[in-house]
């Protein structure tokens, strides 16, 4: 038997044993879809999550949501109205984010790679530019001069530290995200010679990181950092996003993040800023975070079978809608996500069994010889943790199966 | 400065240095598609293949494409008239097979998730389905006696030994895929007792081998252990699926499998062959070795920048295309696919860069600290073994950056 992570806090199950998500049942919602696998997001759980943030952060500090980790488009939609930015990737995700109704001045757009189709897009609809890199400012600037619109633009910087702990490194050392410190502040001084509207600072240092004193510890260098460059411009930075960095428990062992302490430490550092920065307003930019523990998958059992003494049950669904869920997607050592049995959830468990989805390909591994209760073809097994990084970063197409069912309750 | 995998053969430069795919230049290509990123497949090296397999090995054998590897419609078009069957792996699989052109009695629909309306949609069609487990051959007879159809059946077996050296292995001990060998004989007498087609068995070790002596051995067991289970039926399989292996080199010092070895290996074990299975047909189920070469996938320079003194070049593209080469499926330790400039097509290395994807997420790299010629943006670089398990097994949706485009020349 091998552990799994812990199933997420808000879910039970009602006197027949069924799971509960947002209030429904796991069968019904699933009746309700249509068919499996499905992927439920609730409402609730992404509300309470953002009044914790609320509760845990200064009030100064605005919450932007990185859609990249869901953008199903109801969500997306819900959170407009909740949150106080996005933070966006492409220009696919900047159309998203516009029709979900979040304002263009409240949305931000980075990635390493942006076209020129792209900048256009965003400086048209007035959206801030973080931009990457010395020859993106060089496009950005010649393709606002031929719209002739002052953009929108802010420096991403590299930071010369990393965050300790997080999953995802996204600075120390040599990067393809952002513009190395040192050339920041002749950059900025550049933008706002040429016209520009300049917006400040975004400095992202890591993600998926459940320490809260290594998170406290990077927002401190962040601040740091983004007074440090401000100095050198000779201007206050309108807005320093600080990036997320606050993860989720995926794993056995794994143990939520202290929000508290983290928005606490951030309040110190904050109080004690230099000057040049005391008019700046702060933003912190969550996309997992937010969003994951909202999020169920479900997917039907269609066989039980025994194999050299060992059992499977194969499901509907797969690593093509869980990639990360299989240990496909940036990780070495393949671990169990939080899996249950829906139909029996919080019952003992009765044996140990493989979980696989239905693809033709031993990769496709939902659930490593994790104890369930007893499960017949027919049941529904419940992934946790999916409300993020599930549908979208997972390959729907692969051996023609398509993507799966979402809703938003 | 790190290695990149081998550049296949039947790619040259024309005189201005520029990649040609197919005998047409890859800014050509680019231009004509009407945008990067691009998949090219080049006909006339699927065509070359196949006639390698042909020349190599027995006449007797069939030889089937793993569609899997490789769907899009008019490459499946083109295989349709140019193979003996098509496998798949789903009932989405199954309608672009039939849509190809290819006759159902040629395909074979194998894979451990099925769902009742795929196998319904099998049978009614003609297809012949691999059955993956005793649950579901009880579910496939089923829906064969409510439809009224005699229907195909062919057993997948689950075999005692694996294919050594292979990328993925398919047998040896407990699996979700096929039938324990030793519960075969009784499942197949099952079968014909219930008025099924029986149409033979279906026996895949592992893929991705490059020992052209392991596959031999493979094969030989393979033929062996169908003779057994046919004497222990008391009836001659009409088919044995002996299953692929066959792999490509995507890394440094990978070499080429050997297929005339192979081929050689195979027709003396087929000469030998136990006499039950005098009257049995064969086939080798190859996908990523009959497609993965003929395809190159072309994306362009969007930024070039300098981040503490190392090199990055950002593309237009990354692993919502090619995934497998950012090295985020199925391998462990990352190494680099076969890249190239494509317009500066066998020039002499000037530099040591990172090629990285335009995601914002340090897993997107698709050459890690190789050498190229000097390139600029506008540039075009080139990813070769892109013809397999590409497009459709990468997350096109991630950051919502849809799918590349593709096109076979």
């Amino acid at each position: 038997m091998k552990p799994h992570g812990p199933i997420p806090p808000g879910f039970a199950a009602d006197a027949d044993g069924m799971l509960l998500i947002g209030g429904a049942r796991a069968d019904r919602l699933a009746d309700a879809a249509g068919d499996t696998p499905l992927f439920v997001y609730v409402g609730a759980l992404l509300a309470a999550r953002i009044a914790e943030w609320r509760a845990a952060f200064p009030e100064t500090v605005q919450l932007h949501y990185a859609m990249k980790a869901n953008p199903y488009p109801p969500l997306l939609a819900f959170m407009a109205e909740r949150v106080d930015g996005f933070d966006v990737a492409s220009g696919g995700e900047l159309r998203a984010a516009l029709a979900s109704g979040m304002a263009a001045e409240h949305i931000s757009f980075a990635g390493p790679g942006k076209r020129d189709r792209e900048l256009e897009a965003a400086i048209a609809a007035g959206a801030t530019l973080n931009l990457e890199s010395i020859g993106e400012a060089t496009r950005a600037l010649a393709v606002a001069a031929r719209l002739g619109i002052t953009p929108r633009l802010a420096v991403r910087v590299n930071p010369d530290f990393d965050l300790k702990g997080s999953g995802m490194k996204m600075g120390g050392g040599a990067k393809p995200f952002g513009v190395d410190a040192a050339e920041v502040p002749a950059l900025v001084r550049r933008l706002i010679d040429a016209g520009a509207d300049w917006r400040g600072f975004h400095i992202f240092a890591g993600s998926q990181a459940l320490d809260a004193a290594a998170i406290a510890e990077t927002q401190g260098q962040t601040v740091a950092l983004a007074a440090r460059l401000a100095n050198d411009v000779g201007a206050p930075p309108p807005l320093v996003n600080i990036g997320g960095g606050m993860g989720v428990p995926y794993f056995p062992g794994d143990t939520a993040v202290d929000a508290v302490a983290v928005g606490a430490a951030l309040a110190d550092t904050l109080a004690a800023r230099d000057p040049v920065l005391a008019t700046s307003r702060f933003a912190m930019e969550l996309g997992r975070w937010l969003v994951a523990e909202a999020g169920v998958y479900l997917t039907r059992i269609v066989d039980r079978k025994v194999s050299h003494g060992e059992t499977f049950l194969v499901t509907d669904g797969g690593l093509h809608h869980q990639l990360a869920a299989s240990g496909n997607f940036g990780t070495v050592i393949r671990r169990n996500y939080p899996i249950a049995l829906a139909n029996r959830f919080g019952g003992e468990p009765a044996e140990t069994v493989s979980v696989v989805g239905c693809l033709c390909t031993p990769l496709d591994r939902l659930g490593d010889q994790v104890a369930l209760p007893a499960a017949q073809v027919g049941d529904l097994v419940a992934l946790f943790q999916a409300g993020a990084y599930g549908a979208t970063a997972s390959p729907a197409a692969f051996l023609g199966q398509g993507p799966a069912r979402e809703m938003l309750v």
